[in-house]
């Protein structure tokens, strides 16, 4: 990793950027040279990098001259317009947007389950979806040793999911209500404090929103599971930016809740906890800022009595391995 | 229902007691003497029922000198020392605690689904538990004209289901924690501000949790369907009063989406909220203080491809139709 010369950071300003950067620190991971990218409106602001004050510049199309990488997190406007301009300049792009990711071309890479699928990039990888991410941490160890069947999942997705603003609306919307007054949404399409709403991404003619069609398709692209027959229902939660997701699985056959905690213990990136006498099970607060997914309340399916069925729960931190720790890791593979 | 010569409400200052008080008014429901009771702590506390105000007396074994009918909402252990001794005095006893609930000589009623039952009653009557009252209110009306044959349900569950101590503790502690300070939990093992966890129930042999087997068997109990199917992931969030189920469906034959609207759509205390447009569906904040429960994302579960599945999202105020309007709807129903 000594040998990156310049890596770019776009989107550097946001939530994901952010934790990009403080990944590449916790990593000791130092580039000869970073440029940290974002729109105008950051534009001359200065962020720390491996104690190191860097200027943030505006994204432009000469911003990928000698880059070698570059990590995009500014949404799939951006990345549609710039990724092809910064491989075009000779970068290889590690893209946290959903611009690319259903591409045939792209590979989508999760580097605990399909690192080698990054063997085939031509210039751009994507890092899947945050709930695709913690999903397939969770299943894959299991479905590699017993195909998985079936799935049905429901989210508890942290405010994070839906960038820095939407995080920083919880915080004052909830001190709005706690005073009194009437939330008033203006990043979420729905009062985020002390309620939850159906996932707001488009609802289409299926009836499935946008973030259940990307959890459904990006699990099977990364698990490289065409026919996984998968239903997902998406919510948004009063978190800060750990997701956590109720999954329940039917494989093709019987697998016990023993077997399956000792597959996931030694999965790597995720840790089991699962302790019935203290009563402690996945939590948002215990993921956030965790780079594993925590996994717990394992235990057999009693609506399967053949004894095929599983119920997991998960918690996984969005910002972290839902997004910018994954993107590092690609990076670390290349 | 002016005919009620002497009601006895049992834990009259808790939260669901509160609701049961204010549903009354509501309702017109008049009787010609009301007794609240609660705990010494609450001894001589004065109350407003329709207009008056009564003094709470302390429960004890003479309070159900007289009383015809008596709604219990103290617990079950206090159900099950109480309900028997107002029953020797003659009262009819509606009890929304577990305490009789899977008892074989207890109905377990619903009124818009198994109000019939009733009928068998020898002093005691159960509510359900409020998060299998909120799904069996949605699944009954499909489920009576197209049997369910398994069902995989995750809870997004409110404060209030643990009582008004549990509600202030989500405001003050989401004061603590925006404040900077530590969320300290006192009455919930595990910090309810912008967080979530597991219901805190214990955790048995078969890996469920209490709450989860109470949904399991009262729900078949309910619906008369000993040999549905089902299993249940029951969850903690940070909303204060309504709970939210997502629910997915097999039935015995296919069944679409537009059908399952008409129906619902025809149920009594079911308003359908799925406006694909607007980007409306069921939320907790709609559906505290409303006596309905909202369904909504009605859709053809695509990992169902005979057509058979659907999958489901509903919000029900859990002191309302989950306890305290189905008590009273239960009352008004004798």
């Amino acid at each position: 990793m000594k040998n990156i010369k310049h890596l770019a950071i776009v989107g550097a300003t946001g939530a994901v950027g952010q934790e990009v950067c403080a990944i590449l620190a916790e990593r000791q991971i130092a580039p000869n040279r970073v440029s940290l990218l974002a729109s105008a409106r950051s534009n001359a602001r200065k962020m720390v990098l491996n104690g190191v004050e860097i200027a943030v510049q505006e994204l432009n199309e000469n911003s990928f001259q000698s880059v070698d990488f570059a990590i995009f997190s500014a949404g799939a406007e951006r990345s549609r317009v710039y990724a092809p301009i910064a491989v075009q300049a000779g970068a290889v792009v590690i893209d946290n947007s959903s611009a690319f990711r259903m591409d045939e071309n792209v590979p989508l890479v999760v580097p605990e389950i399909n690192g080698d699928d990054v063997k085939g990039h031509r210039g751009i990888i994507a890092v899947p979806n945050c709930s695709a991410i913690i999903l397939c941490m969770a299943v894959w160890p299991l479905h590699r040793l017993n195909p998985v069947r079936r799935l049905v999942v429901s989210t508890y997705q942290a405010a994070s999911g839906a960038g820095a603003a939407a995080m920083e609306e919880l915080r004052t919307q909830t001190e709005e209500v706690l005073a009194g007054r009437l939330a008033v949404p203006r990043v979420f399409p729905h009062p985020i404090a002390f309620n939850l709403f159906s996932h707001n991404t488009p609802v289409g003619e299926d009836g499935y929103n946008g973030e259940e069609r990307k959890m459904i398709e990006e699990s099977r692209k990364i698990m490289h599971a065409p026919g996984l027959a998968m239903t997902a229902t998406c919510v948004r939660v009063p978190v800060f930016r750990a997701h956590s997701e109720s999954i329940n699985l039917t494989f093709e056959r019987p697998m016990k809740p023993e077997e399956a905690r000792e597959i996931l213990r030694a999965a790597p990136g995720i840790v089991v906890v699962d302790d019935v006498e203290g009563g402690r099970f996945p939590m948002p607060i215990d993921a956030s800022g965790r780079d594993d997914v925590l996994v717990g309340r394992i235990r057999q399916d009693v609506s399967q009595p053949d004894g095929r069925g599983l119920d997991l729960f998960v918690s996984g931190d969005q910002l972290r391995k839902g997004a910018a720790l994954t993107a590092v890791q690609i990076l670390e593979l290349l």
